[in-house]
């Protein structure tokens, strides 16, 4: 067996197994498809800490790579483009790499937590009746609300998310992809935010017409269709 | 006369004419001083239409290179890059480059505005008696509000500005500066944005000890303290 089929990756799974919702699972799954790498994911579960124990902490995407463990989305970023230097670039060298980190401190920062209140109940609805309990109460406690209560003004909220992401959609009037002529990194961290709601609600988060959602489309149909594929809305 | 000493920017002043404050004239400034290109400064203010019409427009900055003239701060940096390749690199290649786009479209999408409402009635003190009936009305008419009001309750209105650029504070945890070991241009943006409001502001935008204030310190001495030693608060 030579080591590239032992690559496996640990990506957040609903009820349905193949439901895969993480944005942060998300943009491995486009940087392993940008590298032209395959990897085995494995359907996890919030409550399978045992299933990853091995990487010595309790979430995902963790990545194994023959005797290689990695976890946290950037960190394996960054060891896909040493690792494998040869592949198409997900950073484009040094300022690009440095430049991305501020598009990934953006995302997780801003663009995360202003998805996470427009979906929620969506999200719970997906999930494991084991991982119910667990997130229910964890997230009541971060919005100090229930979560029907953070979700109910989705309607009057959703502009407010559509101005925020405005740096996307500005400089996606002047370039194709926020990396340039051609999508990496610095695109599959937003995309993977978009492709979360995707997985899980049915509620529109762009308009038609909106460049962000010409863009989503455009990371939709690569790698043949990878995330367009994936069981969504 | 060689063709360096020709370099000349408009830059946009108060009515002391050393008081420079617009945030895209200092990402400019610092760009000019990264690559080690000297450039005259013309004191310029909002009135003076007359001086740039050569540009084809009517704001600053505006560069002139001998017989080249380029408008517009973004442009301006692309100039320079293509001109001077030999000189420090302002992106860092193809990926930097289109990057950089991202925090330059962040910056002025959503740093601008939020620190024009903290700083806006002390930019109105500051300028020339000739530009201050064209600053009231034409930011009255944008802000819906007179400037006395917008600026009312900044006090109140800072620690979301604070909030706002958590993606800086985020990223300057992992590496220096946005640019990676050393700054760029990915920093003058944000940078000059803080040096508007310094220019013409004792308003405290930033708390001591956060690490976007001890990054703003670094860039302050950049260059023999070029900014640092500008007429400020």
């Amino acid at each position: 067996m030579d080591r590239m089929s032992e690559m496996v990756l640990y990506d957040l799974a609903g009820a349905e197994p193949e439901r895969r919702f993480s944005p942060y699972c998300w943009r491995i799954k486009m940087a392993l498809a940008h590298k032209g790498l395959a990897a085995r994911t494995v359907a996890w579960r919030f409550s399978d800490k045992e299933a990853i124990a091995f990487s010595g902490q309790g979430r995902v995407p963790v990545l194994v790579d023959g005797d290689a463990h990695v976890h946290d989305s950037w960190a394996i970023a960054e060891y896909l483009e040493e690792r494998y230097p040869d592949r198409p670039a997900l950073f484009g060298g040094a300022a690009g790499h440095a430049v991305t980190r501020f598009v990934n401190a953006w995302a997780d920062r801003m663009m995360v937590p202003a998805v996470a209140r427009l979906v929620i109940v969506d999200i719970l609805n997906h999930l494991d009746e084991n991982d119910r309990e667990y997130f229910r109460s964890s997230r009541e406690k971060v919005f100090g609300r229930t979560l029907e209560e953070v979700m109910a003004d989705r309607e009057t909220q959703v502009p407010a998310f559509r101005q925020l992401i405005e740096p996307i959609r500005t400089t996606l009037r002047a370039q194709p992809f926020l990396a340039g002529e051609a999508p990496a990194y610095a695109d599959y961290i937003p995309f993977g935010v978009l492709q979360w709601a995707r997985a899980i609600s049915p509620f529109r988060l762009l308009e038609e017409g909106d460049p962000v959602a010409q863009w989503r489309d455009r990371l939709l149909d690569a790698f043949g269709g990878l995330a367009r594929n994936a069981p969504g809305y």
